[in-house]
């Protein structure tokens, strides 16, 4: 019987797939990783294949902690982390934990479009939160929930990716980072922070994570709730990632019926991680992937300022994965599809990303390909824009 | 740092824990799981790193149909196979996707504790169902629906152990199989069968499955999905299990907001798990559970049987992980554990398991100790309940 394995990003022959959210499979640790699986076995055993602590295992969250308390000056308790298997089931945990009929969710808006989704997969429609060049729009917050309670229901959750958002590649800018973390507690809201790209900085390091500044605001560390992730600092197929937040927020998250029936939800690939992170693989592949990434991001930002017509824009993200394109005002992502993967180039539309199905704006991603495709996926992609305005 | 890993299952020193579902250290293959990890990333590479497909690695799925073909006798399409990480994880995901207010989830009455802890962490009041010496009272089923219906929900899922369940060892009986399949579609119920213990049988054969009647019964495809796992005939700490189900079941799991964010929720295992489907390791492992855990099964009913005083009786179950003990009526667990932890053995009591708290059982697990040790902890037990009936 073949062995046959193939990638969630399928590729259409003769487009450039800029729609994926996914790394180069030419990047991935493969050698580190089947080094480090047989290292943590030789150390870990049959606990490796065992039901592990519901918490995780504490190798793996101490690493993390001593590392936390180096990059963001604050450190953890161990009773401040938990391990999860990535940010999407770590978030889809804690909204059937915490949501509840007339409870509501608030997203940005363009926010992550599969995090939308697995909300309403839960009975929950998110509200939206206006989004502008610095990011969540911290001041028209209190707004929309007056207007959620006017509506007779309770703000409990926000959801936001602050740092390198996808899918605009913005960061939330660093006075509403504090302004947002004192909202919160003025508001009783818990903030689940979508850090996933933290690692994935190209020019200066990330800005402090909302989790980071929480410390420094009265009651803060109680509201918010940092879900971190080895997907994209080192490879997505092992499910593994983190949270930080209060105590009894991890203990709420590691004592759930789900987490003390199945123990650790990562617990072998976790245990590899840390392994990684103890010999110092870990640091060598998030440099390598920052160099690759850094050289991608310039060459579609370079290519999208070449090609694109006037009346578009893009964002020049700092990290992460994805640049946004802004359009016309009167050329819709949906439209435009129909002449963009003709010539060979592909994105993800707006409205995809939009509790108000907001279509003018693409996202494209840079971590799947090299420069070169990168920059054709450019040249196509003004082409099809130019045309589709010409159709008009 | 040192590389600290605990197992889940705390042993306090002095007591014989009969109180875990977790097995013997001791059995789990860490050498045959070492070796196809190496094997996969040869086999698969940067594939088993990436993100996999929402559905699962077809290598894994393949094995599965052609495997499940042989066992069962229903070969199943490979697009009526999804693979999960654990049966805890898809039924949290599907109890999420699938009920919403106003509708009702059945459970068996005794049944699995941490099911009615990880639907109770969704909002979800599960209802019971009477069980007996036969499993699920089948013919009392339609009275509980009726129930329901008066108090103005909608009885929506059926989450069941029909072989070798947790807590009692027991199996459905074969004529109420076919009859509860005819049921679930009479009513529009989906039944959930949570299949964890069907390769641990030591005396015959696992009676077939629900899913697998379910072909033979009108309708009847649409309303089974079972839920399998590697937990317990592989190891746990892999986090891999799957689902078979009707194709639409297996879309609508697959292509969830969560799923389609992940990918494969246990990409990097269940191509581990599939090197060992495909070079006929997992056989071996299998056959070498099923004979430990079968002395083990044998040490400690027969040490029950010789150490239960009058009134007390137990189950003999023919697979599984469990045996359950029910204890005369003016005896509770709850009462009893103050003798038996200090006599040197621990079970679980019968109100973890029961949506009345009935507490008049306990469930005893025989997989984590050697034979020896399970003797000495029935007589221990024995003991134990014949202080509490003279202290009464």
């Amino acid at each position: 019987m073949a062995f046959i394995v193939a990638p969630q990003a399928v590729v259409r022959p003769g487009i450039i797939e800029l729609r994926w959210g996914t790394p180069d499979l030419s990047l991935l640790p493969v050698e580190e990783v089947g080094a480090a699986a047989q290292e943590m076995l030789r150390l870990a055993g049959p606990l490796a294949l065992d039901y592990g602590t519901n918490e995780g295992p504490e190798a793996l969250r101490a690493a993390l902690a001593a590392r936390i308390a180096r990059r963001e000056g604050r450190p953890p308790g161990l009773d401040e982390i938990a391990i999860t298997d990535g940010i999407s089931p770590a978030l889809h945990q804690l909204a059937g934990l915490l949501v509840r009929p007339g409870d509501a969710v608030l997203v940005e808006d363009p926010g992550y479009s599969l995090a939308l989704g697995l909300l309403r997969d839960l009975g929950i429609e998110p509200v939206g939160v206006p989004f502008d060049a610095d990011g969540l729009d911290v001041e028209r917050l209190p707004g929309v929930l007056s207007g959620v309670r006017e509506r007779g229901l309770r703000p409990r959750l926000l959801y936001t990716i602050p740092t390198f958002h996808n899918p605009t590649g913005r960061s939330l800018a660093g006075e509403r980072r504090r302004r947002l973390v004192e909202l919160a507690v003025e508001e009783d809201l818990l903030i689940v922070e979508d850090d996933v790209y933290r690692e994935l900085w190209y020019d200066v390091a990330s800005p402090p994570s909302l989790w980071r500044l929480a410390a420094d605001v009265d009651g803060g560390t109680d509201h918010v709730v940092r879900l971190g992730s080895f997907s994209k600092s080192l490879a997505p197929g092992l499910r593994c990632g983190f949270l930080t937040g209060s105590p009894a927020l991890v203990r709420r998250y590691a004592d759930s019926g789900l987490i003390d029936s199945a123990g650790c939800l990562s617990q072998f690939t976790s245990l590899i991680v840390a392994v990684l992170l103890h010999d110092g693989a870990y640091d060598g592949i998030v440099e390598r992937f920052r160099q690759a990434y850094r050289e991608r991001r310039d060459a579609l930002v370079a290519g999208l300022k070449g090609a694109l017509p006037e009346g578009c824009s893009c964002t020049e993200p700092g990290g992460g994965y994805f640049v946004w394109v802004s359009l016309p005002p009167d050329l819709t992502a949906a439209r435009l599809r129909s002449f963009a993967e003709p010539a060979g180039v592909s994105f993800v539309g707006g409205a995809a990303f939009s509790v108000s199905r907001a279509d003018h704006g693409l996202r494209l991603c840079f971590a799947m390909y090299g420069p070169e495709e990168l920059t054709e996926g450019a040249v196509r992609l003004g082409r099809a824009i130019r045309l589709a305005l010409e159709e008009r």
